[in-house]
């Protein structure tokens, strides 16, 4: 905790009580790892210093935090927040009584979003998700995960992939960004399941490394997705390129996918209503992180919910992300599905902070560089003005964010 | 539609898909009586013309609202906005497996909102309450309910209501403010609930009418609040000091509080979850408004449902409200309440809409100054950047609104 005393600091933020979220800070009677009053230090964007203010330190800029809260700046670990259109029609014929063939028919449907992405241009791509964007930012969001998967041909996949990379050039946030190919079965390849995974194995992937626009590779296991078989399929191509899997399993049936993710030492396995015993030892000895997605959950009405105590007995990592989708969980907001996952799910408030922050780290393999409030990590940190950190899941809507340092 | 050609307007909004709400201007195909790419002439607050723009309308000022969305102010027509502390670490010691009873030993639950009430200044609850209405106002509200209920003493219950009159002082917003000195029963009578009711009737609501201090009178009748008779003492009281009312009604059983409601042409019964058939048709008759309140059911965890068809098929009116409280629905957000009464209770996205807008009106007894946009109602619009009306209840979290025109 100390430093170079020739040199002075960036800047000091001080009178702040600091959530570190560290083991370093952390024990059974301050479970968040709280400073009380405390001050960070921060060189270049590293943090540098953490403890008491003291007059002696010295920086070219200095920042009363006047008694509020920071934090680790939030990180949404899964959404699908590029897309063209939206599906608010489809909501409301719902609601309606119409029948879910009619909607079918309609053009409804995960292929209505691939209809409106392909004919989106990337500007217009870039429009719509920036809008959407905001809302996260706005709510202390400094790491967002994108997914492609709404083009389901070469052409469109990139796109999608170009304009998250567009998004973290043009806004304050680190994004990591995520080939999903395998992400449904496109209408040219109706029947014929296997060859698209061809297409995804051969041609996309290797295209999508080769112009270094994912950092991750995932897929959707299910009995409406991908079979066990084509996913493994995938995760062979991905380590062939150089790439790390993560995959959308167990939502409404138990596929074994999150065994295979971790089998594929897989970042994280997301959604996971359906997950076996076998598979949580699996991933509890892979590190697999358990993604849990309580927006799509709720937007879906499932009463099945995800093994929340066995994944702590077994000791895995778990996170918490939006899911942001036009289909199952079209939601703006990271705070929500803190309170979501408290509400729904029963997590606790700290176990909720935990997993937007270190434990969503930990699911895009970040976990080195930020999630926690520790010396040598990035300063990506949030201001909250109240009077707790637990203040975060209770509230239901409302926003207390007053500034992101970054 | 014509105006006097002779005075220009105040000032035109023109260029926008104008959401009326009114049965002016909808038809079968045309639900939500949408008049797109149309202009309102505005003279002082009142909209003197709607229809389409032409170049000779002369105003001192012209809007373009270049192809958004405008729809009446929204109007939350039930709140407990103004209270001491927030109950955010009973929500994560519940969380953490306390039991009630020893929550309810150090002092949570209820009455530990009414000691925090209580205990804090009128400026003090003045912060807190302004804090949580800006999360109101940013997402386009323009009228709100605010009730009292926390102080269950005559010094405290004038205290919160007039913190109530000073939030419409200060902010742009119209406060309907109702006395809820029947909320709960506090620790000084604690085994007298008739004595406590005396006191409503005998002391508190003759000061409160005399002061001007309330719009109208609620009670909770439940069997964990007050009685039917003693509900009907103080709906006697309220009437014989010219008071409307309302009533928390049939949230946890049903006590016939609705039915008593529709008796006293209350205007409107609010919760709703055990409503019987005969006081649905009572309602009906009365033109008692049904409030039904998505984020406690949600935040609560119940199952079992208000009878939403039956109230429709008796042409009873749906509002929905946020019930923003720190114990049942820490809620901040009413486009939120959009989401959950079509998520959780199917209600359309019309439906909820008109829920927060002219149904919200009623159960205020203000539907002839506000909830739709209609000649000769207040301009208290709020334009939004979206692609329908219906994308205000598709969404879960985020905000479109651009501006709010008061
Ligand atoms: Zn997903
Ligand atoms: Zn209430």
């Amino acid at each position: 905790m100390s430093h170079n005393e020739t040199k002075p600091f960036d800047y000091i933020i001080h009178n702040a009580n600091i959530t570190t979220l560290s083991p370093q800070y952390s024990d059974d009677e301050n479970p968040y790892g709280i400073i009380r009053n405390g001050a960070i230090g921060v060189n270049g964007n590293v943090i540098a210093y953490i403890g008491a203010f003291d007059e002696e330190l010295k920086a070219q800029k200095t920042i009363d935090a006047q008694g509020q809260w920071l934090t680790p700046g939030l990180i949404d670990c899964h959404t699908h927040l590029v897309y063209g259109g939206n599906r608010a029609n489809e909501f409301e014929m719902r609601l309606n009584g119409v029948a879910y063939e009619e909607i079918a028919k309609a053009g409804g449907g995960i292929i209505s979003s691939v209809k409106a992405t392909r004919e989106a241009s990337e500007d217009e791509l870039f429009a719509s998700a920036a809008k959407r964007l905001k809302s996260f930012l706005a709510e202390g969001v400094t790491t967002i995960e994108i997914k492609s998967g709404y083009g389901l041909d070469t052409e469109n996949e990139i796109k999608m992939l170009k304009v998250a990379k567009r998004l973290e050039k043009e806004f304050p946030v680190r994004v990591s960004s995520t080939f999903l190919g395998a992400h449904a079965l496109p209408p040219e390849y109706k029947d014929d399941a296997d060859g698209y995974i061809d297409l995804v194995c051969e041609e996309m992937i290797p295209q999508v490394a080769a112009l270094g626009l994912a950092d991750c590779v995932d897929a959707f296991c299910e009995n409406i997705g991908f079979t066990y078989q084509q996913t493994e399929r995938v995760f062979q191509a991905a380590h062939k390129h150089g790439l790390k899997v993560k995959l959308h399993a167990e939502q409404l049936s138990d596929q074994s996918g999150a065994g295979l993710a971790a089998d594929y030492k897989a970042l994280s396995a997301d959604h996971l209503e359906y997950l076996s015993q076998e598979s949580i030892e699996k991933m509890a000895q892979s590190g697999t992180v358990a993604v849990l997605l309580p927006g799509a959950y709720y937007f879906l009405r499932e009463t099945k919910l995800p093994p929340l105590d066995e994944l702590r007995k077994a000791g895995v990592p778990i996170a918490v992300a939006s899911d942001s989708n036009p289909g199952t969980s079209p939601a703006q907001s990271l705070l929500l599905m803190l309170n979501m996952a408290c509400t729904l799910f029963r997590m606790t408030p700290l176990e909720a902070l935990q997993g937007v922050t270190i434990n969503a780290a930990k699911a895009l393999g970040i976990e080195e560089q930020v999630g926690t409030i520790e010396i040598g990590k990035k300063a990506e940190l949030a201001l909250w003005d109240i009077e707790h950190p637990n203040q975060l899941s209770y509230q239901l809507g409302g926003n207390n964010l007053t500034k992101v340092l970054r």
